[in-house]
């Protein structure tokens, strides 16, 4: 389905710029994602509504897709200098993983670029799902999508407290404590939740609590590593 | 050296401000930072110039601190939330490093985010230097400053095009061809030049044409990690 939007006060365009406000992504249970990479995974799950879009795209037959602008793509993106493809998503739903063996537990993650990021190398690490603490930033914020590129519609997502997905798993505490030890000297284990913490403020201290294993990245000449980086490194080791 | 302002149009404060822009950046050949941690590596540096500073810190007599206020500090911060500190520093001069041994070449990074980012990973894990190619963000992109978290002053930051480098050194680039091995096969190597490619071009054609070895993380589900993780995890593998 091709239909051609030529004005930038078309309700349907209105309608998709208000979407860049979380107001709006709560109210009409929708949000944006930006770029044909993004889309693609977006389809897979099922969740794409219109796409808008400077060139014709190949997508299957029941998505409308609409060709606009360079004003209208403007109206719409997020981004400064946008890849001329903006697709309306449902908000994704909470799904079961299959598998619950390799876990991520993001506690407080308050930077949308990190958050995305994350989520990204969890998928590609093939970890089973992500939690998300009630702090953290919303996957919805178009810096989370974006950085992202797509893993938000790949990988599960949950949301709430570690204790109640913590079964016969080992909570691995990326943190200093006197328990720490290297990474290099951390057994691999099976099935496991690994906690990355607050850019600020580390891990929260009821999350402490609950893990069993405290594991740092050994780093000279500066305090700290970034937490996506830390992740990254993290994910890679226990995949 | 205590003094106070109060006015937002304080020369020193108009002079600060300034600095966000990189054409007075150029012009005068200082730039700013932000925050107290980035702050302790600059002092390291011995390029401090003067802080503009909401609450009076211990800092070397000779540094010129401004103690100021919040209306001033938001003129002359580049961030929503200022941590309270900004200061004027001089440009880097190129600094040959002691050892080279270990080194990360940037092929055109265009992110100020990653950019940032890869220096402050560089640093943690004891690379002897990051070289940049020509057409890398600028290391005084505020963005960069910002996500280096004070690394810029403290390894060596060359610029230039890999071969004039390039001595016994193994090239291992991060990219697909038909020679690439997965990670974990991949020896450690005693002396190298990790390269890490552009966002979204990858690793240009004369580089490759430059390494020695070819190397991928092994992924699923998604086309590429963030290549700020990427190159995480590749200078933590061979560090």
């Amino acid at each position: 389905m091709i239909n051609y939007i030529n004005s930038r006060t078309n309700q349907k365009v209105v309608h998709a710029s208000r979407l860049k406000d979380k107001k709006y992504i709560k109210e009409y249970k929708e949000f944006l994602i930006e770029g044909v990479k993004s889309l693609e995974l977006a389809i897979k799950s099922g969740l794409v509504k219109e796409v808008f879009t400077l060139k014709e795209l190949k997508l299957p037959y029941n998505i409308p897709q609409y060709l606009v602008t360079p004003e209208i793509i403007e109206k719409i993106s997020i981004n400064q200098n946008p890849e001329g493809v903006v697709t309306v998503c449902q908000l994704i739903p909470e799904k079961k993983p299959e598998k619950f063996n390799k876990v991520v537990y993001l506690d407080d993650i308050s930077d949308p670029g990190n958050m995305g990021t994350l989520i990204r190398t969890a998928l590609a690490f093939n970890y089973d799902a992500v939690i998300l603490s009630d702090k953290c930033v919303s996957i919805y914020n178009p810096k989370v999508v974006a950085a992202s590129k797509g893993a938000i519609f790949s990988i599960p997502i949950l949301t709430g407290f570690l204790k109640d997905f913590k079964k016969d798993h080992k909570v691995i505490a990326s943190t200093l404590s006197d328990k720490t030890i290297p990474l290099e000297k951390c057994k691999k284990i099976e099935s496991f939740i690994l906690v990355l913490g607050n850019e600020a403020h580390g891990i929260s201290q009821e999350v402490i609590k609950l893990s069993d294993i405290f594991v740092k990245i050994p780093i000279d000449n500066i305090d700290s590593l970034n937490v996506a980086v830390a992740g990254g490194v993290l994910m890679y080791y226990f995949k």
